[in-house]
């Protein structure tokens, strides 16, 4: 079973009807709902406003791959809780990424960049291109699919340049964006990908739900531990560092 | 002085009127015009139909940046010409290939893939975005140029993951395109640029001049030599290895 | 049952005593041997001075990884088998090349570089290191591990910038060589690892057979197809385009 | 002239005879030495336990490329500054990490890792090779050069996978590491350069020398932008991005 831990600021659908209308329970639970349907999955959520974010050192230890999606509340979220999560990637946890996540803390904490784009609310709609068919994340996708309305993300978009580029979004409006993307940072594998506006639907979208799952697929860890920096005698010394493969 | 060596197919220019009327005297003398036009750099041309497709060993020898279009008659250029590109490639000489030259053989043989990609003539519009501003090929580049027909080039486009993506096109029928990338192979850089269809006059774009006029001034060597298999006998033994910095 | 080919030159086993005193049945019987032990493994082997190689299109069709061993009978390869080998990479099929297979034609095909490297036989050891402990290929291998005796291979090694180098190995002599790096082409995965010099039974060494297994489950397709070049008369139109996913 | 403002912890030559005997003035000093003397170099320093340890925005703005070294007392450089450093590399300014370094809070912050590595210190000599010959930092530098005494690095070093490993070392106690790494991020360029242990002269060391020169040059800025987060109304509006080019 893959442990899922679906994270979300979860107040826009507090504060505005419009996104309350789309997600009456939360982006959260939308989305732990059809992870949920799947056998090889198990979801937890947790949201901004509970203790500690919800997130602690003990639950992460649990948490084969970390969803998480915020956006206005970005500040909100203690420093210690963004380094939590960065470690924890560190040590082999899976992260996704979704939409305006791209600034959330812990995402640019392992980016190590200011994760800036060029952004529009003009209702344009988005052709997602698969740019690497044989890709496990893209597994059941056709050429391309889309989504009929989406915030505008345009480039440049300032990540370290990714390990691959899975997809690549045509905004009807003229932007292009790099709308999935991967990394590994030490043991962990890192999924960002760009839909998932609050005021639409985008979460419902089948193709959207398949990137979903096959990321939480790709990016659960095979392999947890903590690379530590031992002072060693020798060649043969193998004091401080003990590979466990799970 | 940087010596550019412009290498066209020159077919299309003199079978098909609409070709000749936008290039009356061929691809390669329209480039090498606005190349010429500048200090710092020295220009010859070569076409197919040529001795050797205007191609030897020694004309490789005194090139710093060889620029290749072609279209029809991929298959007209002898392998051994390719070769001698591709080696040449390999000792430090830069390569810009241009559009339908995706599927030359040199530039083939250098990416080790089958470099398709999905394409269309129905004059789409395309809107060409800088991915990296910082980049001296995108220098004097805005955010985005637009062409006003181009054909459409469609992903997947399956060459290497490339060193770096600095441009990506959104077509107007809905496509996306890597449009400029990157790559180095041994000691040569290559770059790739897809505007350039022979029916429009794409080479008259300032947008698209300038681009190839950087390229060309980035992806000249400061450093050329044959890198060999040398049988050393120990560390200290450079038989058989020469560094020779230009 | 992922289903191999171990294909070898199977030369050197014929003419020399040492050879033959390592590898009595030749190398290519030696890999076949610890792979066939494996449940999910399928193992099958060709030669050289078979017809064809023992390899057409059929039997690659009927291949998930290939395993290449050669040495001085590079040049005996029809160029043809090499591109079968190389066209059924792009369409998914894993490849695996082993030590001086660095020079063969298809790994040179498909690098599109010289791989050329810096050798020597002077029976150093080799300390092979892990670089990334989170890969699958390195899995139960610890941070290291020693050939008492390989032949020497140098920097630099004229192949593209690794997607991911996973070993590098430290000879006793000094040198230091990226021995095992990891690539994707099109739908292919390729792995090169150095060890396994036809004089020492390298590859009877446990953890070379651990990371050949790890790297034949690493590199099998789960997606296999053959992306064409096709034209599209609009977005909708998958003509000539299909998806088979595996 | 390249402004470059070489910053050192300056702790080790205070308080250890070893270290003073090595760099009386510090290791800032004798690296400002040899940098001064380029006639295309202008050299300043700071230090920890100057004001805000020498560094503010104003100072940043006015440094082409900083050069950093630091290893007892990374913990007193104040978060606003590392992340000053950060932003100022965002922004364009080029970035040299040597040694010990590699745990500094400003490079950790731009890589988004933990930057760990094995480590010991017993008088290895250390062979550093020349992985990329045709690179502008290792212009002038042989096939490979011997450390008489270096600090043994081992692997894993838990980086990102740099965009180039241009060197790697051979330790006499059987370690590798990659001892020469290359990363762009955002606009800025960051090499990071494993020799410079406080005990040895090796910042004496001729191939040292040439390599920081070398790689000062390499990563100077010909670029430097904030790149913002607009929002913009439509792909023609520029309102809040500007391209300013060096």
């Amino acid at each position: 079973m893959i442990r899922v831990l679906v994270w979300n600021e979860f107040k826009h659908e507090l504060t505005s009807e419009t996104v309350k209308a789309v997600y009456p329970d939360g982006i959260h639970e939308a989305i732990a709902e059809f992870l949920g349907k799947e056998d090889d999955i198990e979801v937890k959520t947790a949201y901004l406003d509970q203790e500690n974010c919800g997130i602690t050192k003990e639950i992460l230890d649990e948490t084969d791959v970390l969803i998480w999606w915020g956006h206005m509340a970005h500040h909100l979220v203690p420093d210690a809780v963004a380094t939590l999560v960065r470690d924890a990637v560190h040590e082999g946890m899976g992260a996704i990424f979704l939409h305006s996540a791209h600034h959330s803390k812990p995402f640019k904490a392992l980016m190590g960049t200011s994760c800036n784009l060029t952004w529009r609310e003009t209702g344009d709609s988005e052709i997602v291109w698969v740019i690497d068919p044989a890709h496990p994340i893209t597994r059941g996708i056709d050429r391309c699919f889309k989504l009929e309305h989406e915030e505008t993300y345009g480039e440049p978009f300032t990540i370290p340049n990714p390990d691959k580029v899975l997809l690549i979004g045509n905004y009807s409006g003229g932007e292009v964006f790099r709308s999935g993307v991967l990394y590994e940072r030490v043991n962990g594998k890192i999924f960002y990908f760009q839909p998932g506006h609050e005021t639409f639907p985008t979460f419902k979208v089948p193709e959207v739900q398949t990137i979903i799952k096959n990321a939480v697929r790709f990016v659960a860890p095979t392999y947890r531990t903590k690379i530590d920096c031992p002072h060693v005698r020798n060649i043969d010394d193998s004091e401080g560092y003990v590979i466990v493969k799970k």
